[in-house]
């Protein structure tokens, strides 16, 4: 599992623990607390001869590396092209050598349809990103089809919406309801971008983490699923239920200018996932939030 | 204009005279004979200093360079990557600095799409490339609609079914009808890839010139648009057109192996270029034919 130390990584890992797979972690600092550390590397996916020995008698590899934000991707989209695909090609090659069965790849549902031509969106939705971010994890799935076209390497794309819940830093530009959550508990004003109508659809980790392990059984012609509950929630919803949640009815909120790389709603259609894998999110929305929030007060010492 | 010295880059220069227009052609290499020699720069798309000078005061940048092929891309995705995308990108940048009013680009219709979805092929159909070349190119026309949307930059994607006429090298891997034309009047078998059913679209280049000088007066909300002419035509059908052509009957014809980056069929829809901009063939294809063995013959003094 490649990116196995981040937030999705590290859900991935207790999940596939409870499925008895044998996995080899690599991320560049994984924490000590991984279930899997029998094979572990700390390593980026620019170091080939780390990845070829960490793909040694892989049958499959998910990929959950991504290294930074839509927003930032922008200022400087050449960079994110040598920092994000042109490693993930390299990596394709190492898994051809390695006879790697399938890659399971972390696509991000948010922004790769950019301004959405359908909402909820569904999988063949027109894809114009308005971030770099978006374009290359839209050039990687081309990519993956390509891989398979030529050399037989299977994949499946999961086009995830917006990941929360226990053990997102709340510290990152990605994750808005960990971020509302801590400066809540720590007493700060929560951040808005814009009207705060903005909309997203936000699914718990550990359903993410389900889905990866679906995605891994998968074997059929569809390949590419929306992971997503398929509800949309305001920034401004939000605000209200971690009020709700917290029991703090008058939180400070300030208002901050809205951000370009933003679309302004994002709703995913799961309907072909659930039908074609039987996966479906478990986790009900106020449920994630007070068990994020729980999570939070013993991570921060809130 | 970039790519000034290759087949369509020459085509566009006498287009574009005919326009009066004052064109500043930049390319690798440029022929003495072009049009626009008072404006000429002879330098690569990763000379940014040459790029830069050769900017500085244009309104519109006609963006022809392609330097590598469908099959050779597919051997090192991450190469052509370095050598396609992050030029393009770069030259965004600089084109932003320049304050440069629009970008015409040269796109693939005969690779964007993939094995067609639907055919004739429209521009809203799905686009599932089978050669990092035709990823490469999708991916540059995502990045001209990011810039467009974060910085105002307008643009036209032309994706150019296969162009062929008087001027098209007859040794390169792409332009069959050359190929065939030079083969068949040097004496030589003409080569002819799988059962020879590989169905394509050719437009006369004198044609695509036309698209071009039709793309940059353009303004609109469309800006993808398929340049073709709206014909399938198999190798077997090329092969009896040359031999109507020529006047020679008894061509000798070697079978060789189908290429993996080759997709069966490759047919366009214009009506939306017919529709929106005026814009249709006017050279007959077997006229256009004929003109391309009276070049060659002159040419390669056949």
């Amino acid at each position: 599992m490649l990116g196995a130390g981040g937030f999705l990584g590290q859900a991935l890992s207790g999940g596939l623990r409870q499925q008895n797979a044998t996995v080899h972690t690599f991320g560049r600092t994984l924490p000590a607390g991984l279930p899997h550390d029998a094979l572990r590397t700390e390593a980026t996916l620019h170091d080939a001869d780390a990845l070829t020995a960490a793909l040694h008698g892989q049958e499959i590899v998910f990929h959950l590396v991504s290294s930074s934000l839509p927003e930032t991707s922008n200022r400087n989209p050449a960079e994110h092209v040598l920092e994000e695909v042109l490693p993930t090609l390299r990596l394709l090659d190492l898994c051809r050598t390695a006879r790697v069965r399938k890659v399971v790849f972390a696509s991000s549902g948010g922004t790769v349809y950019g301004i959405p031509s359908v909402v909820p969106t569904h999988e063949q939705a027109a894809t114009v990103p308005i971030s770099a971010y978006g374009i290359n994890k839209l050039m990687i799935e081309r990519y993956l089809e390509l891989y398979r076209h030529l050399h037989g390497l299977d994949y499946t794309v999961l086009r995830i919406a917006n990941p929360y819940g226990p053990g997102q830093s709340p510290f990152k530009k990605q994750g808005v309801v960990a971020a509302m959550l801590h400066r809540a508990m720590s007493g700060s004003a929560i951040e808005v971008w814009g009207t705060g109508e903005v909309t997203r659809d936000f699914i718990h980790v550990d359903d993410v983490a389900a889905a990866f392990v679906a995605a891994a059984r998968h074997d059929g012609p569809q390949r590419t699923f929306n992971v997503a509950s398929g509800t949309g929630r305001s920034l401004n919803q939000i605000v209200d239920d971690v009020k709700l949640v917290l029991g703090t009815p008058a939180l400070e909120v300030v208002r901050k200018s809205a951000r370009a790389a933003d679309v302004p709603v994002s709703i995913l259609d799961t309907s072909l996932i659930r039908r074609t894998t039987g996966w479906q999110p478990r986790v009900a929305w106020m449920d994630g939030l007070a068990a994020t929030a729980t999570w939070m007060r013993a991570a921060y010492r809130l």
